[in-house]
């Protein structure tokens, strides 16, 4: 089920059956819609078949939000994709790379990238976003998959003149803008997605394709990040994993583009949808 | 007024007034005590003189919480002391280096810091840390300080062999391992702590002072702390930033000196308090 998160009548968050760019409150198929966090906890096999729900439920007027609440951890890993470590001019990672984002950094479908004044080098990555489903630590990765919720679109906007060649060489800032980590448009869930080992991932900059790969490119796989982090924190429902990025990043590029106001950075993955985000 | 942070009669945690070793709880003060977030609108003002409370409402009982609710950022300045650079053999940095912790690592006083199986380099770091209480973006140093709500202890424990030489040459795996970041005893508000410019701040390792220094030697002080920090993101209303810590940590030391299981580390800031965590 593609699970969205919108603005309810009343002005609170509410939750949706996402369809292309329709959605369908979760209201109007049940008396008891999950609050907030309780989108892990809910029973969402009760909902029924989405393609059964009549068509005066669907609505294309929603104000979109990321598809979850705000999570403790963005947790993103640099590096993941073999072409793009060669194309940074990075050596192939031995272990995952992993920096952070702070959920004040999170934007959902449609919301303004904003550019910062204090950076001129603003850089697109289309990333496959793990949401994790129940609190994981020092888990195995046989056992990863069973904490995992779903997937979603994620893009980790990187302003390179902060992430690079600064005192301390820590990647924190030029990652973590506010509006740095556009999510969404929707969750697809493990049930719908149940094997996201081989999904093509592109990044499209006003509807010409930029990156385009697939999650077969992966150094190291899901299962393996799962198992990697819980040895450091308890992963909880929630928490988000940006996967990395393939390669094509504008920063690599002769020469090289960056975001400027105007643009729209689309990032469309293969069995989830379409996460677009202009800049200004 | 020093506030503090502790498990209530129903489980929940609720605030008190913390004096040395003893707390009276905010309700046997006021019919309408402060939840959660309402910290930073409360007008503590309104509950008077600590000292004129009587003896018989204070308690050297409680089971302590970090003095501020789960906040959505942490954030962590590195090599801020001018010797603590030279010590680790790093540049004095031109701009503040910055790093992150997950909210997942916060622990109260007397919490356990749990030292992982995957490291066998974890030190200590004492660190004077500011409490955000007003919403931030884009501000100037000379008006920073309106944006504070106060001061704590921190301590900023770190697993050297996993921040320092890995891929990618990130901290945040070595610095946010679950309870790698103890803070309290108490909030030390900006009404009693006016100039926290030149504090001393050291750190006890089972009783002996193994770090000695004051904040008079921060090379950015906390006004340009939250200056910079301010223009990347939005600084929230409990927001920690962890400022740094002052030469003497046992990486440094010849031979280097690791914590262990039974060991006991007290961080102790002039005006604020004695914040002491044990090892296992």
């Amino acid at each position: 089920m593609p699970i969205c998160r919108i603005v309810g009548p009343t002005g609170q968050p509410e939750y949706a059956i996402y369809r292309e760019d329709a959605v369908c409150p979760l209201r109007h198929l049940t008396d008891q819609p999950p609050f907030e966090a309780e989108l892990f906890s809910f029973d969402w096999t009760s909902i029924g078949d989405p393609d059964a729900i009549p068509a005066d439920r669907w609505s294309d007027q929603a104000q979109w939000l990321p598809p979850v609440p705000p999570p403790e951890k963005i947790i993103c890993i640099g590096l993941n994709y073999r072409d793009h470590a060669i194309e940074t001019g990075a050596e192939i990672p031995t272990e995952p790379v992993v920096f952070g984002k702070f959920s004040s950094a999170l934007i959902g479908p449609g919301q303004a990238i904003e550019l910062p004044a204090i950076s001129k080098r603003v850089d697109y990555e289309a990333e496959l976003v793990v949401v994790i489903g129940r609190e994981a630590k020092n888990v195995t990765a046989d056992r990863a998959m069973d904490f995992v919720f779903g997937y979603s679109c994620g893009h980790d906007v990187s302003a390179r003149d902060w992430q690079k060649g600064r005192p301390g060489g820590q990647w924190l800032l030029g990652k973590t803008f506010d509006t740095f980590a556009p999510l969404g448009p929707c969750i697809a869930t493990k049930s719908e997605l149940p094997d996201p080992s081989n999904l093509r991932v592109r990044m499209e900059l006003n509807g010409h394709t930029v990156q385009d790969s697939t999650t077969a490119q992966l150094i190291f796989d899901i299962p393996s990040l799962i198992a990697h982090l819980s040895q450091f924190v308890t992963l909880k429902p929630g928490d988000l994993i940006y996967t990395g990025t393939p390669p094509g990043v504008g920063d690599a590029k002769d020469p090289p583009v960056y975001l400027k106001p105007g643009d729209r950075c689309s990032v469309i993955i293969e069995g989830i949808g379409t996460l677009t985000n202009p800049c200004r």
